[in-house]
């Protein structure tokens, strides 16, 4: 490897000679001295030099002496170097990296996503996604977990025809799986705690804000619940695991876009859906984006929290496996949890028993034929269970303000992208 | 949640009146007795009773007095028991459970995969995987590593033309990725040091004991690397770690299949391609499965290390995108790891010079063209570096020793199977 110190490190090195490499982030020649900002990925190291300097985005070994500086970052800089170039760029980017925010559009990003994601302010909403996958996943092996890893390619349509992406399957007709809910159900009977951290796709037809073609999903299932309560506890302590991980491996990401994590209640409120119809005086049988806004401000403003569960969806407008609530008729034992005015994590508990599958299948019209392999986990008994998925771009946007969720991935796929 | 002990703590509450919940292992009745065992996600209990026992896989909570009993497993039974039904099975299972052994034929285990999984010797290669991406995560995490999601649809062939999937993408021909490759060494512009679990697909139109349609692919890169030998320092700290993580994560799985984790040398023993095919009187430039099997061997006998890398194999045989080795024309700085017979790990260092990338793809006879969005990152500089892929499912088959790789992942996907 070549041997070198980080830029962050320089204060422990003061007085000694060192080699830091990195990319040429920016040069500046003055009258008399000039200065070459180094950057690696731990941060930005300051060079003073009076000879000629390699362009930005040079890949550079730079050997110096470590000096203080109060100008320089992290309060020292390298005297008298020695640079060695290590590879040239072909001409100047297609922007400043160096400035304090890229002013391109977002398309123009991200057709150069390779070198627009080296700015700090865009690389870091993915370190912020690092840091809550590693959170996610170390909260769940906490709780006896077990990881698992389901087919992408499919025989047919997991949530509903609909979005569906069509594939050549050795001259069959397959499709990209919309999400790993089957198979982590079916899991549930041999782990009986299981996540999944991998990509889902969608066709989705619209160009929103807030839309992907692939999103990365988090997601778990548990069996031995009593009901869907159990399941929100779990994603309670998973949300909360996610922000400390945060602030323990991406402290520096969270500073460079001035980011607080909000502070997860002990309960998380919850709102049964009948009551969040009155509260936004709306009596459809679903919530509109307006909806999950109010119900977030009514949720800081009752509650001090910025997470909300609804629960109870009507069960109409949730998927055929949700358990109803046997309490209340045409109500669900489904949630999702809102998250500063957006719905963030779809869960619930789910049907159990094999008759209750055939019935939901047939009331909704459906034969149980293209649902063989999936059923057979309920053929042999499985326990009461539920689950819940989590969207970690829109995890990520929610937590940076990003106004556009492809601002939190690094290649997105929508309608209309498809490279690079 | 079912407030219950799992069945590995029994011995902590002995005297004491708990509650267990699992599924029916077996029910055994004697003459004068009954005998339940419960098997839940730590293992196995057994349950005395006098009176009528649920059929295998109902999924029963007992409330029992733990008491001592040298023929129970763990050394601990329950007695006095009263046992709920929490779920039915609809009948009896396509094979018995509880037999040491699946007797049934490979695809009928895979047709039954979610029952048959259940199968303490069938999960426990999924117990195996799961520690192994653990301890994969955990060196690279401690090495200063990112995790990155890239994406699984992409407009261009990544490693060739062939065995690619093709999709319909909005009315367009897009391809689901054969590797993360492109994307991995772009994100070395980002993060210097990256890594992806995620699955790859490769339409491989042969029915054969070691390829899968999907698989998941244990991918890293890494900058500022003097050549290949850094890549493969990296790669060993990996597999150590891998191991590592299984004989803390995964002790059990290890025991019911009777695997004995191999140990790794400070340095795995390397041999150049050149010496290899001396090694194995070979003069084509590539190694088959034989040879690899051949060098395996030699690797035991002579250093005492199942793991050999084997280097510089010919630029001929490589993709475009690895770097020569300077001082051997023709010979490349790639390389292989063999792990007791089998090429587990293909790395090596890469071009990363964009000139170089324009000149390698000139002389194949391939356009930039395609390769625009990648060839990106070269343009600005990249510095010299490199990284590896490591199948997960041929990990998993070479440690247990499975003879079909079908039998180390939950849900193959192969020329025939796309269910369940």
């Amino acid at each position: 490897m070549i041997s070198r110190v980080m830029s962050a490190e320089l204060a422990e090195h003061a007085g000694q000679r060192v080699t830091i490499a990195g990319w040429v982030h920016r040069r500046r020649r003055l009258k008399s001295v000039s200065f070459l900002i180094v950057r690696d990925r731990t941060g930005l190291a300051q060079v003073v030099s009076g000879g000629d300097l390699p362009p930005e985005e040079s890949v550079v070994e730079v050997t110096g002496t470590v000096t203080a500086s109060t100008a320089a970052p992290g309060g020292f800089e390298l005297v008298a170097p020695e640079i060695e170039v290590l590879s040239e760029p072909c001409g100047a980017p297609p922007f400043d990296l160096y400035r304090p925010a890229l002013t391109a559009s977002l398309p123009t990003i991200l057709d150069h996503a390779p070198v627009a994601l080296r700015h700090p302010l865009l690389r870091a909403p993915l370190e912020i996604s690092a840091a809550s996958v590693a959170g996610f996943r170390e909260t769940l092996d906490g709780l006896g977990f077990t990881e698992i890893h389901t087919p992408k390619i499919v025989a047919s349509a997991t949530e509903s025809g609909a979005n569906v992406f069509g594939i050549d399957y050795f001259g069959r007709r397959a499709y990209l799986a919309q999400s790993p809910q089957f198979y982590k159900q079916a899991m549930v009977g041999v782990f009986e705690r299981v996540y999944e951290v991998g990509p889902v796709f969608r066709a989705e037809p619209h160009d929103t804000v807030r839309h992907l073609a692939q999103y990365t999903s988090l997601d778990a299932e548990l069996g031995f619940v009593r009901d869907h309560r159990d399941v929100m506890a779990v994603l309670r302590e998973v949300v909360a695991g996610m922000l400390e991980s945060l602030r323990a491996r991406a402290g520096s990401a969270l500073d460079v876009l001035g980011v607080v994590p909000p502070s997860v209640p002990a309960e998380i409120p919850a709102v049964h859906f009948a009551d969040a119809q009155r509260l936004t005086g709306s009596d459809e049988p679903d919530l509109s984006p307006a909806h999950e806004r109010l119900l977030s401000e009514w949720a800081v403003r009752e509650h001090g929290s910025e997470f909300l569960f609804v629960t109870g969806y009507p069960m109409a407008k949730r998927p055929f496996y949700t358990h109803p609530d046997p309490a209340r008729p045409g109500y669900s034992n489904g949630f999702d949890l809102l998250f500063r005015g957006l719905e963030l994590v779809t869960g619930g508990q789910r049907l159990h028993r094999y008759d209750d599958y055939v019935a939901a299948l047939a009331q909704r019209g459906e034969s149980t034929e293209a649902y063989e392999g999936y059923l057979q986990a309920f053929r042999y008994g499985m326990p009461p269970h539920g689950g819940f998925a989590l969207g970690l771009e829109r995890w990520t946007a929610r937590l940076t303000g990003a106004a556009n969720i492809r601002q939190t991935t690094a290649f997105p796929r929508d309608l209309h992208r498809l490279s690079p």
